[in-house]
């Protein structure tokens, strides 16, 4: 593939990375400031952009809204976290002429660790649910997105729960609607994420612990192959197998 | 409802108390050998036993036996770990003329882990697995009846696996059919489990922590109040739901 | 020994019931309000109380803070948790004329927990740390007291650092002197705390699980048999083994 | 530095790219068979080696031994895991003439581990311990070497453990003196050690997670880099600090 890097941070350094070591070549990055990216050649978004088979977008909510106005045509990869209502719905309203993948997380992994927990969810619906994720100390969004995507599993099996990110100057007692939230930040921790499901004198956990950034740079890439055949439309990991 | 229990071990001592306490009662013990059980009346499995609603059996192999020979026609929940093959032919043999319900665990949490194992299993095709649980010090059978029932649930969506015990003399790799079980004692453990996905450059792993036996103790009885208005068959986690 | 219980909440409860299995002799309860107690004779804590060894407190400030007005003159073993610095003053000035001991919590584990995570936290001083408690769904107060003393401990080593409750509106990237601050609540657990440390390329983590609350109250019972036998004074279990 | 690597497998390689990137030398690599080590000119142990300021060597016995009766005169920096006792015996020997460091685990984090494992056996004296290793699928070798190093800090507080390797035809209950042994294999791993003390109702337990080789091969740069100061003598992190 002929690939278009939107963002040049340590995520998309790791998909030219891989990409070149797969045998891909990385034909520009995408940016609104700066011009360096270790010798790629670099462009703003709303310029004339290099021939390519599809763009991968590790940035942020502003960059991914100058890629969506701009007027590609091409297949585009996004994994950008924060604002998403708004950016699916321009993703989704783009997606008429173009395929557009989106996840908070490219992680295959992580996608089956949903599925898992929403199945375990609709199995277990007695036990209490709390969710904690653990990342490196350079990260300030929190929750992470993955997180996020784990609630919203969680959500669809339990309309009513709601999340809370803070005990310590509570004066009730926790409600079966709860969903605690808990970021930990520290040294270099690649990614982790637990679900606790806590019943009477048992619990079952499901956690998912990364590595490194590498799976979801891999991820992405995989994710751009098979996207480049798809028909213009939407795509998430739950469509991407269907045709 | 009125209980006989078979065997009076650790575990049917919670059995009569907690039944005890929501207002059951012990009509008997069942034992081969030995008189006394907490001032319960003692009968042998081939006597002529008192009437009851139900018999809650956590015994061993031999005294099970004993049981299924006897001509009781009871419900039976059968908790007894060791020999499954022979008893289970047995059960079911002896199933067509009263209702026996047979789990190496009776926790319901153990049984969704088990479907919730099944399903990882099936969605995460190539990863390695490992299966590891922790009881107290004095538990001697090893693995876990658990344990086995996992490995049981494994193989049904990975014909081909086969247990591994120790490695530390082993001279191969580690090959896709390996699945290391591990067993670890120590202490008043109560009975953990955890299986191990592990992939490339991530990991998922699924555990169940039981706090007390009386999981299982509350579990047999649960199970008894619906078995007694079942017809006769035989009963597992998986089809008690099915009338 | 013969023991006055200051409360009767599910703590004592347990504490009433392991010490009849152990021999000892429950000579009363005190409360402030209500005059229930399974039986046990109830007295007012400024009321004329019956001979005994010593005072078991776990109960809430108000009622120690009643306990330590009264005149007992006998040994007090008090694991009431909040109010703690007004406490501790109460208890350091009365404890000129009897001997007191106090920890918010009455686990030897913990305090053993506590004693690695100092020296670990000396070892390791350029690993992040995060501490995470989890308990049971009515546990209310958060964190726990446990956790606190964990903080305490690592504050001795490291004396900058301040506790971070919450950072899902964070904007800034964590520091050194952050330690992040998560209390779980669901099901039944009963206490579970977990200390990370995170470094480059590399974590350690340091975790006590209690099964069931049976270990504060033998702790109390093991600490009450040793501090009648104590001089006057204020102890904790940094100083208990010292005459 | 200018550097020789004894033997060129992962670790190796990684110590190489490594080096490399903070200005380091990779003057040649010493291997028994083989001639090809990504372009670095290639030499058997024996025969007249560049000038280099130390020596790396992540390899195994045979090599190890070739390396120590060469006459190289040059700082060894040795992590070579089997046959321990016969190689310590040639290292201490050999280090009356040169300055060589040995560490089955190379980790500064590991060795920190294993101060705070021998801390808390000393302090659990009557808690059961069992330890766990996993790896990834490829590592053949087991338990690893830094488990062992775990077993032996332990022995030096327990003077009478042994290790148990397989609890799966065990007919007898777990005594004091056991130490249950438990090596995982999966996926990519990069190694994880946990340490479990199981109690009375409690457990404490310690882990140490890599999440990648570098760990190893950025010890063993730094070990080198303080080795070529030193004294001629033996070495391991027990003395490096101490001159």
């Amino acid at each position: 593939m002929k690939l278009l890097l939107c963002g040049y941070g340590a995520m998309n350094r790791r998909v030219a990375a891989l990409a070149t070591g797969r045998g891909h070549e990385v034909a520009g990055v995408l940016l609104t400031r700066g011009s360096s990216a270790d010798g790629h050649p670099v462009y703003r978004p709303d310029e004339r952009l290099p021939e390519a088979d599809a763009i991968i977008d590790f940035s942020h909510p502003a960059l991914t809204s100058a890629l969506l106005e701009a007027e590609t045509g091409l297949p585009l990869v996004i994994a950008t976290t924060g604002e998403k209502e708004a950016l699916t719905e321009m993703m989704r309203e783009k997606a008429q002429g173009q395929p557009i993948f989106f996840s908070a997380n490219m992680s295959a992994g992580v996608h089956m660790l949903t599925e898992i927990v929403r199945y375990a969810a609709s199995l277990l619906p007695s036990f209490d649910i709390e969710l904690t994720e653990r990342h490196h100390r350079k990260k300030v969004d929190a929750p992470s997105g993955t997180l996020i995507k784990l609630f919203d599993a969680i959500a669809s099996a339990r309309p009513d729960v709601h999340p809370v990110h803070d005990r310590h100057q509570s004066e009730n007692r926790r409600t079966d609607e709860e969903i605690g939230i808990h970021s930990l930040r520290g040294g270099t921790i690649a990614g982790e994420h637990e679900v606790l499901f806590a019943g009477h004198e048992e619990t079952i956990t499901i956690a998912h612990h990364a590595q490194s950034k590498d799976i979801f740079a891999s991820g992405a890439l995989d994710v751009a192959q098979r996207l480049i055949d798809k028909k213009n439309g939407f795509y998430t990991y739950d469509n991407l197998g269907v045709d």
